[in-house]
């Protein structure tokens, strides 16, 4: 399914109409292939015989006809992306040309490349692993600064690291487990059981978090959720409405996202937040404002951040009562909480700070309290703050190395149940094959993840979300 | 108005998600610029250091932060597009990083470039002439191998070569002439008025023959205009219908044509011919048909083709007859008629045959006579053939030189107007100053066409129809 023996070529750059497009061509006949339809200035003779990394200016040509004058580049294996022999042709962005010379280039020769080709080579090729391959897809469609950088971090390898690490430690030791095995009528240990409870305890823990960052890694992808919680008529609606119109130009500019979303994404200095509005919280005996209230409870469940709206008519006592079945409903997860005094514009500065000397009583030290104005955006960038530092903790808690993909997460979820059954069998002293049967199965789906043990339905997978050229 | 000491930015491949995107940065500052967020492997220090013409893979920082890993072109001045130093950014196709790293070249003093400033740069450094300018927008926006092949020829210097070469020899004999003027009294001819005078009507004739080429670059860019005219129930309209039919998905692809237009486009082999069908010719008392039928003959002297289809029934006389109606239509150019024999499948071979017979016999040599059934396809190829025939006689006709742009046209009637007057002016003996004049006059314009002599709102309204990036 996935050959590497031909060559292959596509148009790189978006479609349409622009100053420059890149046609690509890449494979053991590439220099070849392109170099029957360039010709370079007399002077410098043939392509195939230019050095790697240079840059010439020629002519694509169809038997006599010039079809264009571009620019060609020129790479040779294993220095290029796909680490193949490559020739980029920067032509003009014209759509008659580009197409021209893509035929000219299947007609020397050359294959389309099916989407993701270049990339699916540049692993094949061991340029990249999985992760990485990935990551290309990810960076590509990333959308907010947030989404790119982990992006970015991961095309940069260092989740890979993280998990090649942790399986080299696992191999070692299994092997030793193994070797026991050869001397079992000796009865010796090889593998010093303690050591290899710590390393299992070590490695669940990585894994663990890893995991864990799975959420965060979803969140940032979607948009942080945050949801806005308080009594009728605290102004919730009005604040949504401010958050909104302050970011309305940027979220318009978002593609691709459903057109509830997007009524509800703002983006703060490039991370997303997506607001989710609720159901005012009052004792009601009302079936359906019940069941509205009871909806808002689930999505202060779901969300990360809870803004919790009071007006400078609240009562201390009931916003520190509400607060606790806020932070019950957030569970145990670390979630966070901003409370935001409303409608500071209806009292003087003297009887402001009254009303905030008194909530700082009742609440917590650490909790964080701003005093606003939603119907006059009176300290906006405030709250804006308080919700960037809510998710810098968040992003940095994970020590930067955050799971975004539903793949990764499930090897990891299945690398940690086989994990669990080896520290399980550790303690209740299993035989050294059953152990390692468990432990290699651990190493299986770390391999998973960075593609060192892979099938052509996962590779077809990742590669079909990728584009042409790529 | 144009300025090049400043050093500009822009993406230069279309907008949108796709593989790769181009950002380029051109100016005296250009390497300084993008040095300062370009970060080379550390063996290869710094950017401005590395020699020109070479590619470098390497890291777009924002400061500590990685915003993409890219290929970079080093082009040094003059040996570059702009004929400036320029660096070419090749990074992941995700909006979010093409808009974060233009972003950091304009943070670190480069200027975002309007729409053509690349090109502008190009022609104020002398790297190309005016009608290379035109040309490059010409080939981005060609649609079809006919509009692409001129604009190709002309962004090669073919048309500039011309007119260059006349100018010239102009130059030439009005020097002499003005040289005249400073012997006034002696009464001395430096300029031989015969060889003035001959290499004046050389110079109308050449000039004469690219203006009329005009009406051919127009109708290549435009598609090439066919009329289909013929009698009632000739079977006109199932005609056009097969020819459409036949290159619908072609005919779908064609942007920005207007709705009418695309329904009466075809493409054969890459070149566009623009169908017109017409009202069916008989004769008639009913005003409103007759107005039809006097639009007809317009549109016959319109159309660089005419297709007369006739059927099986139709008698020769009368063939002959509307012939000679519709080449006076078609007035004095040389204008292509298609003699279709519709409806061949009504008749037996033999019958054909004697139809064609007795048509031959009253037709002329050179006329082109094709037996076809619009009905069952049958000879369409011919007919393709016959209208590839047609407009290949009009292209090799020029000499390959085809104005298709209304400035030029408006320069060489300009000048040739001039020349004129000074060819008059040499007959009736005028004096030497005021032939002089006139001659200037004439290389006046045709220096405009090559951008010699220009201004700002030539300039302004050559770019406007640049996009942003070239």
């Amino acid at each position: 399914m996935y050959s590497k023996s031909d060559t292959i070529c596509a148009i790189s750059t978006p479609p349409g109409l622009g100053a420059i497009a890149i046609i690509r061509c890449s494979g053991p006949d590439a220099l070849r292939i392109a170099g029957k339809i360039i010709q370079l200035p007399a002077r410098k003779g043939k392509l195939q015989d230019q050095p790697a990394n240079t840059l010439h200016f020629s002519e694509v040509y169809d038997g006599s006809q010039v079809i264009d004058q571009v620019m060609v580049s020129l790479f040779k294996s294993p220095h290029s992306y796909s680490g193949e022999d490559t020739v980029e042709i920067s032509c003009h962005g014209s759509p008659y040309i580009q197409k021209r010379i893509l035929e000219l280039l299947v007609q020397s020769g050359a294959r389309m490349a099916t989407a993701g080709e270049f990339t699916m080579r540049a692993f094949l090729n061991g340029k990249l692993d999985l992760t990485q391959v990935e990551a290309v897809a990810d960076l590509i469609s990333s959308g907010s600064r947030a989404s790119h950088r982990v992006a970015m971090h991961q095309m940069r390898g260092g989740f890979t690291g993280a998990i090649k690490k942790l399986r080299d430690k696992l191999l070692t030791f299994t092997s030793l487990v193994e070797l026991e095995l050869d001397f079992s009528e000796e009865d010796v240990e090889f593998a010093d059981r303690s050591q290899l409870k710590a390393l299992l305890d070590e490695i669940t823990g990585v894994l663990k978090s890893l995991s864990n960052s799975f959420t965060l890694g979803n969140v940032i992808n979607r948009g942080i959720p945050v949801a806005i919680v308080g009594k009728t008529n605290s102004g919730k609606s009005t604040l949504l409405n401010l958050l909104l119109r302050e970011e309305k130009a940027i979220v318009s500019e978002i593609e691709g996202t459903t057109r509830d979303s997007i009524e509800d994404l703002i983006s703060i200095r490039g991370i997303h937040f997506r607001l989710i509005d609720t159901a005012g919280l009052r004792h009601t005996e009302d079936a359906i404002e019940k069941l509205g209230i009871q909806r808002t409870w689930q999505k202060i469940g779901q969300a990360s951040i809870v803004i919790q709206v009071l007006d400078t008519r609240s009562k201390p006592e009931e916003i520190v009562a509400l607060g606790k079945k806020i932070k019950a409903a957030q569970g145990e997860d670390e979630k966070h909480r901003i409370i935001v005094l409303n409608k500071m514009d209806l009292v003087t500065a003297d009887k402001l700070e009254l009303i905030l000397r008194d909530l700082k009583a009742v609440l917590g030290k650490n909790e964080i309290l701003i005093p606003l104005s939603a119907k006059t955006g009176e300290n906006l960038p405030l709250l804006e703050q308080a919700l960037m530092d809510s998710c810098g903790i968040m992003a940095t808690h994970e020590n930067d190395v955050i799971i975004t993909n539903v793949r990764h997460y499930e090897a990891l979820e299945n690398a940690l149940q086989a994990l669990k059954r080896a520290t399980d069998g550790l303690e209740s002293g299993l035989y050294g094959d059953l152990l390692s049967q468990d432990i290699r199965e651990a190493i299986h789906y770390l391999g998973e993840i960075t593609g060192e043990i892979t099938n052509d339905e996962v590779l077809g997978n990742i590669f079909k979300n990728f584009c042409i050229g790529k």
